[in-house]
């Protein structure tokens, strides 16, 4: 018997009540009265940092249908997917009225749809885009990493190179790693049945997992569980719920990711080969209903996050800032907040202050005062920060310092 | 040898930097460049609430120095603590501008001074009023207990009921239980020291620990360590580092009291007799430096804290709500907040939606456009929220409902 059964088999027997009725809770508590996002002022805004005086908040374009994430290109321009399905481009701040042909077909309901995009490390030379999603499918969609050629405002020759079986419907981010490896999260383990949350603790099942796969979504052999009988070569790093976001430190070269745990307990993680993150053996959350998720929130032998959040922020994309324009900025982590608390009211970005060695010192609230859902945010070629938020009118936000031009690194 | 001593020497030989130059840090910290407290506006101002719509927020005095804690008498007026010393009397939302005499001296340095006011249960006949505060000392300061009579405008027959020794200097918060009792928070087991910060895990001092007492400052004979060698009988819970609030939950009658962490990991713990809530041996926390303050967040046998911040909102004053003015939120634990994030800036009131089992259900932060501090909270006889703000020029704060007097009760 492998040992994830018997962790799964005491959880159970431990009486630790994987709540069924989760989702439905959740619906319900999406329909209490809450305070609803606030549009957007027309205009530029000017917000206060603890740490950096003033910032300038500009909308580049908002007719963005639930934005997911974003991609720059070599020249200046970038990609940005929608949830419904299309991958726009943005030229000089300027969204281009025609989205890009060739994407995939994707199942679109609730949380599921077109989501990361990420380019070749040698994306000048081949022009490979790779995105994941929710793919549709007779008996039902899973998610999926697929791979095109941009070319003439089109992806050419776009094939899958992983879906998801047994399926699900998680969240997934993409990223090329200082390896040259395409680093692939799929999450969705969720505690609608113990079964399914349990799936994030099986290595011979890819859902709750880090993936590390070569350019071509094959496993390297030189992963962690290359060779094991009932481990799939691809996985990386276990135990995760719902990852939202994924970033390399600079410097370092460390893979950190965030995920969402039911209410309280989001985490980033810093992730390392074969290492297991816990979920659903031990979380610091609670259920919809208010019961601890697990009797103990850690236990030796699994990994403690590096950021926690207790509430939580619903954690979306993240980025850490290596750029001129905000020198009081630099190694910071940003992550992007869709709602604070609980409360179906909005999030904000979240500054995180490290020290050399990657601990937290500190964190600031920003672009709180906007009300809105963050769904990414990214530092830009200019040393800019450019944010998406999530709304069917969903806008690209750079951020700027007001001071103007310190280092003169130009960009805009 | 005790058990306490052997998990410390456990606790130093594991290399758990206990770090002495935390104090420093802090101090370092505080000077950051940040985002100053706001002067409050001159009129009321009204705000958002997720669950109940728009909330009117009126300054009743702005002249408090300091303020710590509030009690309110019979006859509507209330009583206020100023840290640097003086007991202040607010009649009909006016502040009397002589202070009320025959309080004791205190020692008025950094967080010491005068702190927490209660009335006896029997005030109305015996006119019996208790404070905590850091009693000056030629061998220095420490934390100490004292009753008089309010009676004329002034204190009658001030004496001393408990003071701490070995000394200690850190925060005291007190109440009378549904049971009759004085339960009695004592403070300052503060990491600047390994063996000062042990001091809340040794039963036989009084440091770090909350007390159960008899109107008279003596322990209960039904106390949990009475009778037991090198145990001190006035012990009723112990492994708190310092704690800033204490109320009583309606309906059940349990304790709740809130204690700051160093850096994220801020607390609220259910109080129940003999049991250890684990500081310093366990803690969610990080060193102001960034490393983390146990190897272990948690351990069995040790307590779950009820409600956990990670990152920090400094906690200070408690109030659980049970009025009619504002239905919704019926049952609701409300918080106090000196700063957030570990940034020298402000905080904000936080309400913590609970299930009737007392499990956190979401949270929402109210007032933080106010960019105060908020060192305490209480509801007052008119169903309304009386909130004090931690300034020089320290502000009496009414909470009311922009939509009028919902239920009828009268009050203001």
């Amino acid at each position: 018997m492998r040992g994830w059964r018997s962790i799964g088999a005491a959880l159970i027997l431990a009486g630790v009540c994987l709540g069924a009725g989760a989702a439905l809770a959740q619906e319900v508590a999406d329909r209490r009265p809450g305070v609803p996002p606030r549009p957007l002022p027309d205009g530029p805004v000017v917000l206060d940092s603890a740490e950096y005086g003033q910032i300038r908040v500009v909308a580049l374009t908002r007719r963005l249908e639930r934005p997911w994430s974003l991609a720059f290109l070599p020249d200046g321009s970038m990609l940005v997917t929608e949830r419904p399905g299309r991958l726009r481009r943005i030229t000089g701040g300027s969204l281009d009225p025609a989205p890009i042909a060739g994407t995939p077909a994707v199942h679109a309901e609730g949380i599921a749809g077109l989501m990361d995009v990420a380019l070749h490390p040698d994306f000048a030379a081949n022009g490979l885009v790779y995105l994941t999603y929710s793919k549709p499918r007779p008996a039902g969609p899973t998610v999926a990493l697929a791979r095109g050629r941009l070319a003439g405002g089109a992806l050419d020759g776009l094939e899958d190179l992983l879906v998801l079986d047994p399926p699900g419907s998680g969240a997934s981010r993409i990223g090329f790693g200082p390896d040259g490896m395409l680093y692939m999260t799929v999450g969705g383990a969720f505690e609608s049945s113990p079964e399914n949350a349990l799936r994030a603790q099986d290595p011979n099942d890819l859902l709750g997992k880090v993936l590390r796969l070569r350019d071509d979504g094959t496993p390297p052999g030189d992963n962690p569980f290359v060779g094991l009988p009932e481990h799939r070569p691809e996985v990386y790093s276990l135990g995760h719920r719902n990852h939202q976001g994924l970033a390399f430190r600079p410097g370092s070269g460390e893979l950190w990711v965030s995920e969402h745990a039911p209410q309280g307990g989001d985490e980033v993680n810093v992730i390392a080969a074969g290492r297991n993150y816990g979920w659903p053996v031990v979380s610091y959350s609670r259920q919809y209903s208010g019961q601890r998720m697990t009797e103990a929130p850690w236990r030796p032998g699994m990994e403690l996050p590096a950021v926690l959040w207790v509430p939580s922020i619903a954690p979306s994309g993240l980025a850490f800032y290596d750029g001129e324009r905000f020198p009081d900025w630099k190694g910071n982590l940003f992550a992007g907040s869709l709602r604070f608390g609980g409360l179906p009211r909005t999030g904000h970005l979240e500054r995180i202050v490290l020290n050399e060695a990657g601990d937290e010192l500190r964190r600031e609230w920003l672009l709180a005062e906007l009300r809105q859902r963050i769904r990414d945010v990214r530092q830009g070629p200019d040393g800019l920060l450019y944010v998406l938020t999530d709304a069917d009118d969903g806008a690209l936000l750079r951020i700027e310092p007001v001071a103007g031009d310190v280092a003169g690194s130009g960009g805009g």
